[in-house]
């Protein structure tokens, strides 16, 4: 059954107002707005977006603090509804690209229908014999991001020692695999014993240990990495920054693709043994997986064969229903969800 | 005259201890030896060196510490003769590629003649027109460390914006001539009015500014690169470079040359906010000089026209005689020197 069309309530998650500190689920507001019906309004370019599955991500932690000044991502408007990446099915559509029944991921709203008349943000999927929810991770963004900071930013080689922190998120337990399929050493660090399980057990790493179990990070890399790092994909920032870099090799590189260890921090913490980076030669570089959208499908030919094969796995943590999608967000940023955290907000 | 084989004292310059903290003249000491025959014992392939000039650089504070653990280069040994980059000239050699009467540069002690068993790290002068110190500064090491910092990390562009601190010495003073022959916007810190206004007037720098009047150096780089900044030359580190980089330009590039604002700390200073290498796709990439010695002819080939044209200036801060070595040491690690701080312990 279509909806297009007919009148209905669209439960919407606000963010109440910007925040510091953690977010707590008091500082968003699940709502009901009055009926309205799904149709896109006379002469407007559009698609009209039956959201089924909303991705919870680190950097979204940015939009939800007041800047003075523009930071990579905009805040999020105080009040307003909630937005980020999403799957979707085109309930109508009066932009070229989109026709009813497509099934799409992109930019959406927290809410169960969009309007979106920016329609660049969306692309089609092609591939619906995969599940719908994978295009928000591990074929999506975070996939993306996997694939350029490990192999363009680190510039892997054979038997190189890889060290990944949140290595089971959406992000670290690709990496790994990667940095496996490539023939690499390598060792992830997480927060419970259950993601350490999964490190070692599900994502074939090497080695893993719960970094929340470790009084002193250095003796902690030391011992599961003895002979150093050739590559730290970092995901954490901080404290296991500090200690990824006593423990590099000589010409070693680390690519910073996110610090979630700081982002609740309302005075981040020091880094202050950089001059490492001179003594060992090191590159720590940066990048955003905005900057690479026009290699997406280049890493969709090379992911897809793995992904179809069972060579590469992805784990996902589901939570059921836009009514617990303000846990979702702030387990993820507890660290509670185990693999990639996602909202599903219906099924089809 | 040529002092081979005669009998001469031998005054040397002793690390007395190993030290914490900021440099003294009272952690060395001059001694002179009992007299010595100048003449390499039987058998021994080694080069006899007379030594002219001694280069003062900032790394050798490293090895004035005791380190449990390799640092990049050996500590000195307590008691003993400093060592460090020198121009001499050859009394005898029993060493192949060196004969009595060359200069030479490379490897030697902190005293009047040096018997040299190592002669791979010399290496003979072919340019005794220019200045013989050069070889420890413009055309030495220094003078590569600049070539490759720039052209090689910061891949720098017609019209980047560009800063250098630290950008009268040895090697700031050229990373900012380069830049300028690049077509770049160049602007240099320095700790003295006298270095501003020679980075301004004889290196020709389009802006600078004296660090230490500064209460804010964010604010003063945001004053003297309003557009922000591409490439950021850092000899620093510290706080310096966390202003940077609230400065940098997007897909910035930052050059690790050194972070002298840290060596004499016991506990660095803290960088914090190293999320921006991710927010703006920093690249923060170290180098040390001693990697690229292959390229020291190319080098050579690059910097000689310009030398001899003049379009290349170079300023030395040469100080007499070995019985002041000591205060050109500590004055370096103040920052009292201006240009290349040189030691001249022999003209001829």
């Amino acid at each position: 059954m279509t909806e297009k069309g007919v009148e209905v309530g669209n439960k919407k998650l606000l963010l109440k107002h910007y925040i510091t500190g953690f977010l707590q689920e008091s500082d968003m507001e699940l709502v009901a707005t009055e009926t309205v019906r799904l149709r896109i309004p006379e002469g407007l370019t559009a698609v009209m977006l039956k959201n089924l599955y909303l991705s919870c991500d680190p950097y979204m932690r940015f939009r939800m603090t007041k800047h003075d000044e523009p930071n990579y991502v905009p805040d999020f408007i105080a009040g307003e509804v909630i937005t980020g990446h999403g799957v979707g099915k085109v309930l109508e559509s009066t932009h070229p690209n989109f026709k009813e029944g497509d099934y799409v991921w992109g930019w959406t709203g927290w809410e169960e229908y969009s309007l979106i008349t920016s329609a660049e943000g969306l692309n089609k999927i092609n591939y619906t014999d995969l599940p719908l929810s994978y295009f928000i991770g591990l074929l999506g963004m975070p996939g993306l991001s996997s694939y350029i900071g490990f192999y363009d930013i680190c510039e892997p080689k054979k038997g190189d020692y890889v060290f990944i922190s949140a290595a089971s998120g959406a992000v670290g337990q690709l990496v790994g695999q990667f940095a496996k399929l490539m023939g690499c050493y390598v060792v992830g660090s997480a927060g419970t014993d259950e993601k350490v399980h999964l490190l070692k057990n599900k994502f074939g790493f090497d080695d893993a240990f719960n970094y929340k179990k470790e009084n002193d990070l250095n003796e902690a890399l030391k011992r599961h990495l003895p002979e150093g790092i050739d590559i730290y994909f970092d995901n954490v920032g901080g404290a296991m920054l500090e200690a990824a870099l006593l423990n590099m090799r000589l010409h070693g590189r680390i690519s910073a693709c996110g610090m979630i260890s700081q982002y609740n921090l309302v005075k981040p913490e020091g880094v202050s043994n950089l001059f490492l980076v001179v003594a060992k030669r090191l590159r720590l570089e940066g990048f955003l997986v905005s900057d690479y959208l026009h290699r997406y499908s280049e890493f969709l030919e090379f992911i897809l064969p793995y992904v179809r094969d069972g060579t590469i796995t992805y784990v996902e943590d589901i939570v059921q229903g836009l009514e617990n999608a303000k846990t979702a967000l702030v387990r993820l940023f507890l660290g509670r969800n185990v693999g990639k955290q996602v909202v599903l907000v219906a099924r089809e």
